[in-house]
């Protein structure tokens, strides 16, 4: 076997996806997940920590990806611009992975362990968006309620989006969860 | 030592949450706990399925009276108004036991495991709150965004509260968070 594979860690995401589908979480290995890829465990675990970690890969670039759109917004920007900058920087990472988003969400949805993983992910977005609002400006209150309303429209936004039957962008879902929630608040 | 412990459980619970203050949560057992409250293990077990649960007693409560709050509103409520009624129930229970809060926020945040278990016990009320919303009449888009709105409020409140050098009752705190929520997405 070649020691560089083009797109490994690809591959290694799609056969451990099929294969926690197919079987299950708790009854796939990492040995499993490598032959199905046509790879070694060794390659595995340079791109994976462990089998978990396959599923929340991306999770760090997605934060990052998302406060550096709150950092990089104009001076001028209100609240809601930008957390709408969040979220369209969110939307760009989604729209990569949107064949496999379902799926995924549904294995997590199986297992305890994966969903208080998937809350733990959550909670260190907010607290990340939030220290980027704080860096802007806003007082500590503000922002962290200003971060979990971001969130809270995120995870709203991708329930909505995995089960569209008229496959709409993120972004656009994600917008009108938005507006939706102010509309709520200001009523 | 008696059968009957006249408000054993209040003793447990400060027994736990003193030594897990002195010496740490996971130093901590239940022997250690009950012998501190002058009970037995057996007594314990009777409260608490173990020492975590002392940390949790009261969420199933918090919920059941959030989601009451938000059942028994005029139909003419509107959605702000419901999260003001749940949030007003949360303020009630909280200030029973305001005495313990801080220290009980502080032990949670030493340990990973404690999180993990105050972030489930955080989306179990969402999803409660949710659902309450949906048996309104509200969307379900719609009950998501405002459960969560109203979650997010609570926990900033929260934090707020304790550690608020004026002691400003929760409800005026949560008061003033909700229409800070409201400023920010309304801009």
């Amino acid at each position: 076997m070649a020691r560089w594979q083009p797109d490994a860690r690809s591959r290694l995401q799609e056969a451990a996806l099929t294969l926690y589908g197919e079987r299950g979480y708790d009854e796939t290995t990492v040995a499993e997940i490598a032959e199905r890829a046509g790879l070694t465990k060794r390659t595995f675990f340079r791109y994976f920590a462990d089998k978990r970690e396959v599923l929340f890969w991306g999770s760090e670039l997605l934060e990052q990806q998302m406060v550096a759109a709150i950092e990089a917004a104009p001076a001028s920007a209100s609240t809601v611009s930008l957390l709408q900058a969040a979220l369209d920087a969110a939307a760009v990472r989604f729209e990569e992975v949107r064949e496999y988003a379902g799926l995924r969400q549904r294995i997590i949805a199986s297992s305890p362990e994966l969903q208080e993983r998937e809350l733990i992910k959550g909670a260190s977005l907010a607290a990340g968006m939030a220290q980027a609002l704080r860096a802007r400006g806003l007082g500590e209150t503000a922002a962290a309620l200003a971060a979990r309303t971001g969130t809270t429209v995120m995870h709203v936004a991708f329930e909505q989006w995995i089960g569209d039957p008229q496959r709409r962008s993120f972004a656009q879902i994600a917008r009108d969860a938005l507006a939706q929630l102010r509309e709520i608040t200001s009523a």
